[in-house]
């Protein structure tokens, strides 16, 4: 059988029995003052210190987490130097045998979607000279403009190895504006979606039924998630929105299957700012911030586990 | 009054008589030989080909257009060293008065969604110190997510003068996948996301009634171009799919209200690649590409208004 990214990330899941991916959200006021005091206060000190804090994260929690999600808004507005440092971690991530999530939301018309999923999947071509710009495992994508849109992202994680998740029910309060709008058919578009995601990713199911090509369900819907579990058997979910958005662990449970997988949850602020959190803050100094991240991945994962195995 | 970002882009318009945005699309095999020989076939050197390729037709045809929209994914493509290139074009653009769009069609959760507009509209803040990153003047946004991910836009248009276009009916052939799915209530979901528009847009409106908060209508779909302009009449439109998409002048001009005004059409393809058009191969030579670009966009001026103003 060839190699299928999404089997890869499942297999790490269960040698770590982890059901986490830490999100890498570089924001300033986040960044203990023992990191930032070392840089000067200007784009590139905080590129550096954005690279270090969470080289230093990565070098702590590796072990004990099968995944990272580096949220391209953050290093966007640190202009091109940003970006610099998103290749820096991505790299550094892959060297520790993470996988890597790059949550770029993209999607455009068919032609410059493909610019974009090579940009994150796959390799930017010049005639017969091609460089792999970022090299991530998996690109996020917003599927309002249809299949075109999406087609790209597709082709390129069959052609390299790589899995998109696909929008479906996000974790925002509004996201039911347009998500949970009610179609003629019954149907509520974020089902459409998830129904187009199953065909999406038919072609690209690996040994545990779930395909590279996914989906982003929110844990602040536990309702839809769980129905989304039932109908979508074939799409891992990406879950947003445990912890600092409000979803909690029992909820989150719902979109695992009878055999514990099905899904990865997303952690940034609770696992970036575990050194001042309440629980943490008087176990751990600020120089301690990497040991508080460890603390706090390792009392998450168990904590998912007891909901997910209950 | 204050200023207002969508009154600017009218006035620009009126001005030049001249109802078009140059995409700016830079694909290397779009680049003419001329220019990209000078280069090494690396992304560097792709790079600085965009950036000469493009600081010339801009020198050439910046008195016949109002407006340049670069498009994001291409300079992607390039890794961190494409967004410094975006950056120079941007400026390049500005000196020479041009509105600048970029089409970026971002989104996400509030919070990261303010990354997004502070990274193309606003400003990064490092506590009291503050850097713009890229200063366009509209950035092209996605409404999957709702009101709260496209809030950050608004937020920022209204503090630094600047604005939106909100992806309402895209250009692409399967657009309709999600956005024609008819609801319960008899619209389609892109008739409500358009009612989303004209009341995030309200605070915005300028002048001419047109809101600096906008939306995106592809000249494809000239049926619902017509029946958006008739329900959206502050909704400015940003038209992509002119030309090489199929879309026809006749079609577009039923996006503009009966003074003329309404909406700017995109012309990438065929305004980058005039010099080896059937049209212009014979008069211009590859290195004259610039003057053939000039020829094309006045063409397209003069093809226009004679449908809008019929």
């Amino acid at each position: 059988m060839e190699k299928n990214m999404m089997d890869e990330l499942i297999e790490k899941i269960k040698e770590k029995k982890s059901p986490i991916v830490m999100g890498i959200d570089p924001k300033y006021e986040m960044l203990p003052d023992v990191v930032k005091s070392k840089y000067p206060k200007t784009l590139e000190g905080f590129a550096k210190a954005t690279v270090e804090f969470f080289k230093n994260l990565i070098d702590e929690i590796h072990d004990v987490i099968p995944a990272v999600k580096p949220q391209l808004a953050y290093f966007e507005m640190m202009g091109p130097l940003g970006l610099k440092a998103f290749k820096e971690l991505v790299d550094y991530a892959k060297e520790k045998n993470l996988i890597v999530i790059a949550d770029a939301k993209r999607g455009d018309i068919g032609t410059t979607s493909q610019g974009y999923a090579n940009t994150f999947l796959g390799k930017t071509s010049l005639e017969e000279y091609e460089e792999e710009i970022y090299g991530a495992d998996f690109v996020t994508v917003n599927p309002y403009m249809g299949t075109d849109c999406v087609k790209p992202f597709i082709e390129d994680s069959k052609k390299y190895n790589k899995g998109v998740f696909v929008l479906v029910k996000t974790s925002n309060k509004s996201s039911g504006e347009l998500q949970d709008l009610k179609l003629e058919n019954g149907n509520k578009v974020y089902e459409q979606v998830v129904s187009l995601v199953e065909n999406w990713g038919e072609d690209l199911r690996g040994k545990y039924g779930y395909s590279s090509i996914s989906a982003v369900v929110g844990a602040t819907y536990p309702e839809q998630l769980k129905e989304i579990r039932e109908k979508a058997p074939h799409t891992f979910f990406l879950i947003p929105g445990y912890g600092a958005q409000g979803g909690k662990a029992e909820d989150i449970a719902l979109g695992f299957d009878k055999n514990g997988i099905g899904g990865i949850v997303n952690a940034s602020r609770s696992l970036m700012t575990a050194y001042k959190s309440d629980l943490w803050k008087d176990k751990f100094t600020e120089e301690e911030y990497a040991k508080a991240t460890r603390a706090e991945a390792i009392r998450m994962r168990d904590e998912l586990n007891q909901a997910i195995y209950k």
